[in-house]
């Protein structure tokens, strides 16, 4: 039988491999294992009650419409909030600029689908979101990467992968994932003025925005590019609940009407019951308090993380200090392979994710990535604890 | 701007256009037209009830895994209970042959990644349903059309198709969308001896199977094929509510495992809360009593619409008589096409879907569908006359 589907697979199929996240995950599922290997929010501040009553509110009011099939585009009044909440003061958003997606996972898909064709090169970050290389390696995208450093993707290395004509620019500005670097306002204005100059779009990807825990908030790309050359994208999953499945695309008319033709092939829309409920919970300002919950929540996981790891990592290890987000980011001596830590760090109940795989040009072998939204900070103190013991034994 | 973006899009966007129906049924929205155009299940019998006690108590009980990214398989339990569901006396369906997806269009997006390379010959039946057209449209599929009669897919056909080795033969055996016509179990067997003789994997779209009104069921070509070489689509818009976007995929290990590594890159998963809240309603045997109900409902409505259909229609219009369902098939004398007989009947406040869009073929002119499970008895009764008043006004 194996031999059978195996000749039916389509080449796309054929090169398809689970992600190496989700794979290592399920090797760090043991109850007594402290995980830093995932991306998960803080369940604990999930707002149970305020969904429990927008369900019982929408399903005594709108249930016809809330459990019946609906337009692609997504529910038009969390359209308009969205057009509004999405942050843009040079110019104004319109509900028609707004789509809504099952999550930003399939937004980077429906990207793949609309601009690339085989072998289309698109610019990223390296280290970049392995959910976009997992979309895009289906359309075989192949990838130019431009480094990063503490102050965000290194604009001066640029014009030069610009000249080979990539599709788009993919960036995460903010609280990146993997690294939580943040991409400074001059470097945001340079990059914007060079992807003009070469026609080049900007794919914005920015589920953390609001997750600023210190420091200033700096306009995202979409409020300083005037010209509106760029496709924004942004989620419910980091500041509601992941569970439900809920982002949006926020783009120029043309795109989002591609975008719409895509998603009516994809999965017709996303789950009406979800957004009404999403819209009765947040009508009414509720994101804002939520928002300062988990911002003083993850505020205190990082700093009892940055702090341990101060105390307990060997000298010869850096990491980043972000400003906001879910991530910190390691960098181990060079010739170490973060992989190698990885079966030691499981046997002392501690895991992380080797940071190579962020990596579209096989780059990054000493790095991993921490996150530090789902341990509580008891969780944190003692399994940073244990990783720097472990570092400490394997770096000598 | 227009131009620049253009220019932008991969050849795949350039192919797209939005579904005919789904621009069709904006021009349908006026309140008092009787639209006999959607396929929308009845939303007065949505078990609002059910799904409000399942909210609560899965928010009660466990808000914290409902509410989280979950795995891309789907919640085990729904899984288990989808394996048992999906009857299959043949052989056992474990819970690892099952995948939950966002709706079963996302199920048949997820078929043309893993199984259509550009060009790859995919077979179908004419008429066929259009939102697998759509999906494979996407990943630039070329189309066999088999022709279909009051028995289904012509089975003597096949094999001068079957020669040409298309990917896969993708077929609606129960209360076709859009003929709701159903498969003879001759023609079944016939079909599943013929695809292996060609080592053709077929795949089953099977939304409607519970919701047969009259006659006898049929045994589903899962059930029938001892070698498995087949794919199974169901859903849960049909038998509980559409705007949960539920519906599952049962398929051989090999074939579940690349489903969900596509899915993975689509989705990441199908949202949490939605399976959970469909497990708690349905876990106890709800959906026998459910469908029950809803087979009622539509089976009076059917045989409204048949009733009022004889009353009024002209002599040289013929349709079909399905046994379940949500639609049925009307074919117009030869030579008329009902394109040009749906701005006439909209302004006559009634409206269908021409059927010559479900034909990849470019046939299928002269014939219609019409959709019995939305619109009340009165209303069906009120459309029908109009529709056949403004058929006997044209067709003379």
């Amino acid at each position: 039988m194996q031999t059978f589907w195996e000749n039916q697979f389509s080449q796309r199929a054929k090169r398809m491999t689970s992600s190496a996240i989700r794979e290592l995950l399920k090797l760090t599922e043991q109850p007594d294992v402290i995980s830093f290997a995932g991306g998960l929010p803080a369940a604990e501040i999930f707002p149970v009650n305020e969904i429990e009553e927008a369900c019982r509110h929408v399903l005594k009011e709108h249930s016809s419409m809330a459990l019946q099939y609906s337009t692609t585009e997504g529910y038009l009044p969390l359209r308009e909030y969205l057009a509004n909440y999405t942050s843009c003061p040079s110019f104004e958003l319109e509900p028609d600029n707004i789509l809504i997606t099952s999550g930003s996972q399939q937004a980077l898909d429906l990207i793949g689908k609309v601009f690339i064709d085989p072998g289309d090169p698109v610019l990223v970050e390296s280290p970049t979101y392995l959910g976009a290389l997992q979309a895009w390696n289906a359309y075989d995208a192949k990838y130019m990467t431009v480094p990063s450093d503490e102050d965000g993707l290194v604009v001066d290395a640029l014009p030069e992968c610009l000249r080979k004509k990539p599709k788009f620019i993919y960036v995460l500005p903010n609280f990146q994932n993997p690294t939580g670097v943040t991409l400074t306002l001059e470097r945001r204005r340079k990059l914007i003025q060079l992807a003009h100059e070469h026609g080049t779009p900007i794919i914005e990807d920015d589920p953390y925005c609001q997750l600023r825990f210190e420091g200033e908030d700096i306009p995202s790309l979409l409020s300083l590019d005037d010209q509106f050359h760029e496709v924004y994208l942004s989620t419910f999953s980091k500041i509601l609940t992941p569970g439900l499945r809920l982002a949006w695309i926020a783009a120029p008319r043309d795109v989002i009407h591609k975008l719409v033709q895509a998603k009516q092939g994809a999965d017709l829309h996303t789950a009406t019951f979800n957004q009404v409920v999403a819209y009765e919970v947040i009508k009414d300002g509720f994101l804002d308090e939520h928002i300062a919950v988990i911002r003083k929540v993850y505020r205190e996981r990082r700093d009892v993380m940055l702090e341990t790891m101060k105390k307990t990592f060997p000298a010869n290890v850096h990491w980043t200090h972000p400003q906001g987000g879910l991530f910190l980011w390691v960098t181990l001596p060079e010739g170490v392979d973060a992989q190698d830590i990885f079966k030691p760090a499981v046997e002392q109940k501690v895991a992380f994710v080797p940071g190579g795989s962020f990596h579209p040009d096989g780059t990054g072998k000493n790095t991993m990535r921490l996150n530090f939204s789902a341990p509580t900070p008891e969780q944190i103190e003692l399994g940073i604890t244990r990783l720097g013991r472990v570092l400490s034994h394997t770096l000598i």
